[in-house]
């Protein structure tokens, strides 16, 4: 299973492609960033970035695309933009008929770190340790793309439908993500 | 010139196109709503959205796409979706070439009304007596749409580069934005 992680954002928006199934091995395809200049309008913001999200589904083909959810609480002075971003990323997905899932950061924290509350450092380390990356993948928006595709992966079936015991085949830090996902259920 | 007016939303996108030169009088071409079910997936819910602006863009031809500017300040529980929606709306634009203008919804409200503080119901006043219509343009969505492309087909030349003297040919209520306008500069 492909999944492209896309962390949004105006001036950075991080994309991560990952091959992986649930408690088998990741492969990292590739990690980059889309940029667009905080000189230019909106609406031509928007479109770079459409274009290169598109250029990656098109090289890419991924089985389902996997979207920071953002909500209104972050930072005021960005949110809009990173809002706007995961629409367009989301909208391009639709079009090609590629199933969109949406997780939030403490989601996304918990998968790779074992912990919601990580801090942007231990993240990237683990990241690149899940991915048996040498350096760590910079910059942070692209480390948080990764994650979010490792976090789509290796979701469990049962935080999908009813709750179910993690098997035994499952990396301590998916055991860990299980358990944070079901705490947050009671 | 004709404009294209979009009051963004995920549940009802408000979309309006008037032909009209500043200071002449303006023609209503068409208005509606595109919406969205709930029930679907945000994906999906942008995608149903998209392309009705499509079809109008294609349809229409307008000259200016204007799109309401969304504030982080907004209703908490769907400005999300607003500003994904304004973000689909400004990029289905920009894919045509077509100029997007962004205008807060205080400037839409003192270009129909004189007031920038106006309310509801005034706006959808001044928006059938401004285009001449028999009944008022409903859902408020869609007045709102109407008023964004009379907003942005009135705005005065001074309004976009220096400030100028509001020309006699102006009619009351562009005075009074044009009045507006130049107190919120100050």
């Amino acid at each position: 299973m492909r999944v492209l992680g896309v962390d949004p954002g105006l001036t950075r928006c991080g994309l991560g492609v990952v091959d992986g199934l649930p408690g088998r091995r990741l492969r990292l395809v590739q990690v980059g960033v889309a940029t667009s200049a905080a000189d230019l309008g909106t609406d031509q913001r928007l479109l770079l970035i459409e274009r290169r999200i598109e250029e990656w589904l098109e090289e890419h083909a991924p089985d389902t695309v996997a979207v920071e959810r953002v909500f209104a609480q972050h930072n005021v002075s960005t949110v809009m933009g990173t809002a706007q971003v995961a629409g367009i990323a989301m909208v391009a997905a639709a079009r090609r008929r590629i199933p969109v899932a949406l997780h939030t950061p403490s989601e996304v924290k918990a998968a790779v770190t074992g912990s919601g509350r990580a801090g942007k450092q231990q993240v990237q380390t683990m990241v690149a340790r899940l991915l048996q990356l040498e350096e760590l993948p910079r910059p942070a928006d692209a480390a948080d793309a990764l994650a979010l595709a490792i976090c789509h992966l290796w979701r469990p079936a049962g935080a999908l439908g009813a709750p179910q015991r993690p098997p035994s085949s499952m990396t301590a830090a998916q055991r860990a993500w299980a358990a944070a996902e079901q705490a947050a259920r009671r």
